[in-house]
């Protein structure tokens, strides 16, 4: 079994003794994840941030070791199985994310979440693999007893937000993301059969959510990188739209099948074939069709995919109050211009509201021990940074304006 | 003139091309500051940080000239000569501290701080130094007309404060301090005459609150630290009392002169000579004769002189409740054992109060610069994660008893 | 002008305050360097390894500006012009790369190397910008009488080079490859007109030197690396070979023209279209082409395809002794097996030889300047590590075969 | 029991679990390293380098810990008992240590290296710990029957240098000496009873050996620093010189017992307090006498000590040619001047040659062991970096003299 030992910049050698984890990742549709970018397109305002899903998923996997590892130091007892299947579940966790998630998603592949395709895909790699993946499934889906397994894959202070900010920090180059997640590792523990934080590890708790909270602002939802991925979503759906009429456009075929066939969630159940074609599909197909794109007769297509290959990206301005106002006088300005038709103005000019809730979607609160042995959410903890309104999500406004 | 890049571990190298600067590196009052380490008695819980305030010094000096740099770009008027005195400022601004200053100043040196005996030293080195430090001296107690250059000597944002979170984080190895100082450096500007920091930088400005917070309950306040730092002011209490009924004591000739003297703050305005004495004091005096202390007749002192050198540090329960109740169980336990004179309790057992305001004794805010041109403290921004609550010191109750 | 400061991982900030660099770094053909990753198939054996030709460019400008201040600083005369055409030098030094270049080169586009189309695009845009990049070109092409600065774009010590070492070994994790970059820069002089290294920085170069070799036999070409790069150039030659005899193959259009059309070097220089065609090449076609030819009927096609895409890559076997006798008996027991035709050898077992020299093509030495004012090359320092047998290029010898 | 986890800068999370290990941390001679500055006077250079013995010695048992568990992988038989005897060896390694003791063991303590006083105090503890440390002390002497253990603990690739390498680098910021430690260690295996490193990690201890050399030169033997060492070296031959004649210094008690006693090598082994005494001894003893001595009537004791203590330290001429011609021109101008009386020049002008040698006092290669099997050395293996020549130690001459 080869690939064993894998140099990670962001925590040095990793391993994968397990043959159960090599057999997941040599498998094609794993693979494939080496082939998305982690960011989608935030490395238009950061360059190095080009890194992979693949490369996500083995270090999330790498944490969960770390994290197994120290809960059994302390007692709690995971035997060996369940070892593996909590490392194939993080390691398996992304595997149903297509290239440009966000963008694809409300554009192109309907009605289905990725978690719900990864779950498919796990479903057909365990038939592959002769129920091997039955217990990592389990955990996944929170059907297994131990509850704090499936907090090791999905909660607030799950493996996967431990390792993406760790790793979206030194791809990105900002430094303030960083998290000191060998400290928050070695403070966990499972109380009443839940994950929980030791209470001398608080302030590390608080500095992850501060991390989390500054990486949001400052590059998950950057105007920029805001912008850039309005253009992208704009693109796909202006694609589709065409599509639909029946206009010719270039794609690669596993792209073709999904610009112009209508798929939606229930088909991926109902025909296997569509999953298998879904996992066709990555960054590459994306970028090579827009790239394509950029001298298509619609004008509208042609521009918004010239924009992206150049970088001549939407001016964006955010703002904590609403902007309908200023929205009404661009609107107008633009209208009165007298170059663009009011059907079509949402490409050129649009407004919205976007929220650090975004990537908040899972509801599980940090519990915290305390020596005297109760158990509170961090923001009923005295002194503590984290107040109760701290995690009420914060709503920014959003206008988008061609260059 | 020699010695003008220097090679530090946290910011690579630094340079010191200033002929002035040298003058002030050069002097055996500075040089003095080598062997004071910056972090006291943190090094028995973690052994890297016996970094040194000489160190400490030119890393904030260094931080000066970025950030002098950075305001020059911005097209504020600071004239070659104001550089070179806010360097001067930082650079000397820790030039009167002794030996272990907490504990110093709480026992043999009575009645004035270390910022007051750095301005009599700058005075003595100004006069050495034909007036070359008016307007260094100008800027540190903040009679220079542009406030924001004794702003960046001493205010909540200062240089002093922003290399020792990075110095302390660095060599104590707690990652968590680590601040992302290149990026409030670059967000500094100065607006109506006062330092502000631009509306974007505002989440770097709240993780380095956060990481200060943090560094002060996980390092600073550390209870071990501060069990150790009781520790060697209770040494020194036991020493002088000793030293003034007339008991025999090894001690340096410098430390004796402290020890046996009764120095207060106004001495040393009246005889010039007591400066010249503190300046021999630096940490190897205290060490050596706290070591020969440890076979002392007086039990008192050599138990607690070994405890010290042996790391048999005090055992400190710290809690966020009052502990009334429990220190005085502790106390009848231990004077019904009948060893321990109800006198000699303070050394074996006792309680106190310790707060994150220690280290906060200034009182200016972080003032934000919003876009529109409006200034506002940062716990008024919306959405800011900085409360007003969170700028209440917290106070925490301990006890420390004898291992 | 937007975008002046960037954020790069390996640096941290990194500024581009000049209008000129700004023009040529927002030109479409210089945004396309985004979509070629820098170290080809490396990321297959370190994940990390998937930075873009872009963010290369970008750091080694920022070095450039390093270099050029230091030596400023030491009274080499410098214009401001010249800073900035040895900046935007540096910037388009590889301008000219297509996707994977090594394997494009020697399959699709022929007689041609990346510096001369590099030097095309230069002009193309020195023409578009009205003469704004003539002086950067002269000292690409080293006419410019100043040989120092062309040094530093192109020579043993060079930016490229010193940049391409420090983000080589950042993204792979390998941190034997870091370097003191840093110090490097700073014992850079000029002496009799070119570029010199002061004596006291002997050890400095010697560990560079050291870097980069453990970096070439380490990363550059580890074995499994190297199979990768020939298992994609096995499919591109036989793509190309199909599409000569006419077979016919999905490809994005760009691609699709170098495919079908027999373009060599001198096209480049007779049809101008061609270079616009060629820039329109990125990885993302060649990917995305491969991609759909793991179905075609090509028997040795699909499965060569199929291998790159799930990461099924040759075996090979590295020696520094000649393979000639192992390989003679592997070809037997193949062809004895009967399944592969003796004229479809190449694509299932071959042997070659590489050496560390693939990637020197530059011949000058790395002077040094000794104390006493002589120039020596550092193979004839006294006591240097270098001695002159390590600069003769080490030869290996390889063999894959399928897996 | 208590500090099980050490937070080390150099390697983040150091982890002490096994009571034997904490037990000898825990004791007075051990914690006596925490006043013994590693690099002796190097901080008048690199202001940084102000770590302990102690420190350093935690951090070479934490990379025993590693390489012992990457052995134990690989199948090499190593029990429990021997694990910890190991660790225990490598922990005492450098017990023996005294205050500057290059210094120290040329003028105050004769006739014994700091290897034969740490063997004394480790059969003393080994008492005290009734026979705890037996085990520990075969492996130290080379007499346990497994000399890879031995070899783990001292040879040219021990924990000792892998571990001074990397903190000395870290504390010094020069970066130049960073090892990859993690990679060398896994190449770490044992064949035919010795340690061997796997012919894959050949250009990392190629690396290694570069790294080390040129922690030599730019450090260790940085001229600077060689003149502060030999500044303390006379500063402590004068006081012996008086002290044996009789004049009066102060000093503290311990340090007085070395100063006017005649104590040599075979008086610490016929009299054991006399080991006592010495371990009473650290920087604080020497700093704070050199710092009274500052004042001493005698002139040179007086001037070489204000020397050290503000840093005015010698000035050093450094050559790979012999320096004789000068040092009798600079000679003559001395003594010609008619301050200084020729029997007290050696304090003023003097001239010596130093080499790479005096840190590579043991004499066993690096064995690699090749993939066919053989164990070559290094300097041996085809195309090797190291050859014999480097091998071979490098002298250089230097000159001295007052400022």
């Amino acid at each position: 079994m080869r690939g064993k030992i894998i140099n990670d910049p962001v925590y040095g050698f990793i391993r994968f003794p397990e043959q159960e984890m090599m057999q997941v990742i040599e498998h094609k549709w794993f693979q494939r994840l080496r082939r998305i970018k982690q960011m989608g397109m935030a490395h238009l305002v950061y360059p190095g941030a080009v890194h992979t899903r693949l490369h996500h998923s083995l270090g999330a996997a790498h944490l969960m070791n770390i994290a197994l590892s120290e809960l059994r130091s302390k007692g709690i007892d995971i035997s060996r199985d369940e070892c593996i299947a909590a490392r194939l579940a993080i390691l398996m966790h992304d595997i149903g994310h297509g290239p440009f998630s966000h963008g694809l998603e409300h554009t192109i592949v309907h009605d289905i979440s990725h978690e719900t395709i990864s779950r498919l895909i796990m479903q057909r790699l365990n038939e592959e693999m002769d129920g091997m993946l039955t217990y990592a499934i389990a955990i996944f889906d929170n059907t297994h007893p131990k509850t704090f397994l499936h907090q090791l894959v999905s909660s607030q202070l799950d493996m996967d937000r431990m390792d993406y900010l760790n790793r979206d920090s030194f791809y990105t180059g900002v430094s303030e993301g960083v998290i000191g997640y060998d400290r928050i590792l070695q403070m966990l523990t499972v109380k009443d059969g839940g994950l929980v934080v030791e209470e001398k590890g608080i302030h590390s708790v608080e500095k992850f959510i501060v991390a989390r909270r500054l990486m949001y602002w400052q590059v998950y939802l950057h105007k920029t990188v805001l912008g850039a991925e309005h253009l992208i979503i704009n693109v796909l759906k202006r694609a589709r739209d065409l599509a639909q009429k029946g206009v010719d456009l270039f794609a690669t075929p596993s792209f073709r099948f999904f610009l112009y066939e209508k798929i939606n969630g229930h088909d991926f159940l109902s025909e296997p074939a569509i999953l298998e074609k879904f996992c066709l599909l990555d960054d590459a197909d994306i970028a090579a069709s827009i790239k394509v794109w950029t001298s298509h007769p619609d004008k509208i297509l042609s521009q918004l995919c010239s924009m992206l290959e150049n970088r001549r990206l939407y001016k964006v301005r955010l703002s904590t109050q609403p902007l309908e106002h200023e929205f009404e006088k661009m609107k107008q300005v633009v209208l009165n211009a007298g170059q663009i038709n009011e059907e079509d103005l949402e490409y050129f000019l649009f407004k919205g509201t976007t929220s650090n809730n975004t990537y908040n979607q899972y509801d599980e609160k940090i519990n915290i021990l305390m020596k005297n042995g109760d158990i509170l959410n961090i923001s009923d903890v005295d002194n503590a940074l984290i107040s109760s309104d701290l995690t009420v999500p914060v709503e920014k406004f959003y206008i988008c304006r061609m260059p």
